[in-house]
């Protein structure tokens, strides 16, 4: 169980699929605690406005949670999708099968005491805050069609604060810090040794049969 | 003689002013080293658009040294202004006079051989990464009309790189760092305080006459 946390625009995407990528899809599955936001279709559009996605009360970790322990045990999980637009969950149309290894990434995952002790392996991408910026900004105007002054005030708004409170003080109890500047290939190799090293002590732990 | 560096979007030109301002137009003159900008209008348009202006070595530093010397002599120098749409200096139109206190302000002064010794008090404006691009974004986009792209590519091409290379180094050399994220009153009367010191410093260090 590999929990991948670093800020917005950090690299965490990225670094997830390639990691998952090098162990090969038999060996490794991915998931994303975007995936657990609650589903607020509940709420009136003008309520939703002002939810504040950054706070980790804005997801479901309880359920990511269980959902770890049925995956570590063995069984299957729905396969959760959220729509941002309309921030409701999507119907379920699959399940993810337990995996050797099981990727999650997010920006709140060891900041919430549900979730931090379930990790065997916690990493951190550490990336300049301009950089994280310059990223978020670029995303979200070309592929959301978001304004420049929309993402400069809900950075300051929220992202900034929330990064300061809830995700930076998550490097401190994070296993592995990897930047976020660095050639993906390097930092993939990284993770991947590391995961080894820590499959083969565990392998090596566990009695003879 | 005062120097104000920070990084573009530090918010050393506010604090400049602030300074000025609450000395007086009497007691305090504010130069920018942006107004020492090389005149390009040699160069033919292409020519000029891959020229570094965050290098120390596009600024005529050697004149704005001499100019420096002559305020502290009590000679006035012309105020230099730069058109930085055609890149060439204006014609200059005014005068400044000697002032007991001049502050001058940019981001390269203190990573300047001929310039950083010259300054009585050195200010460094540590205003962190992600703040100084979203001020200078915000900036660019409603002021000069530039686009999303162009901002970030020319902050990943040029202004980033210089500064990591030369004006983040000079919060060493500075003795007074004040922090470009508290209010403009807090961080002027740091300032202020500070001068005042070094003045009385200097005033009970001369020769009673």
């Amino acid at each position: 169980m590999i929990g991948i946390v670093g800020g917005s625009g950090s690299g965490k995407t990225t670094l997830a699929r390639s990691v998952c990528a090098n162990l090969g899809a038999e060996h490794a599955v991915r998931i994303e605690h975007d995936a657990y936001y609650h589903d607020l279709s509940h709420m009136e559009p003008p309520e939703r406005a002002v939810v504040n996605f950054d706070h980790p009360r804005a997801l479901d970790n309880a359920r990511l949670g269980d959902d770890l322990d049925a995956l570590r045990a063995g069984r299957a999980v729905p396969e959760l999708r959220y729509c941002f637009a309309t921030h409701t969950r999507k119907d379920v149309v699959s399940l993810i099968d337990p995996h050797p290894v099981v990727v999650v990434e997010g920006i709140l995952l060891f900041s919430v005491d549900v979730l931090r002790p379930r990790f065997d392996l916690r990493v951190f991408v550490d990336t300049p805050p301009d950089m994280r910026f310059l990223r978020r900004l670029r995303r979200d105007v070309a592929e959301r069609g978001r304004t420049v002054e929309s993402v400069c005030s809900q950075y300051l708004d929220t992202v900034r604060p929330m990064h300061e409170e809830f995700v930076e003080p998550a490097k401190e109890v994070a296993d592995l810090v990897v930047s976020g500047m660095r050639p993906i290939e390097t930092t993939t190799r990284e993770v991947a040794a590391e995961i080894a090293r820590r499959r083969e002590r565990a392998t090596r732990a566990r009695p003879s049969s």
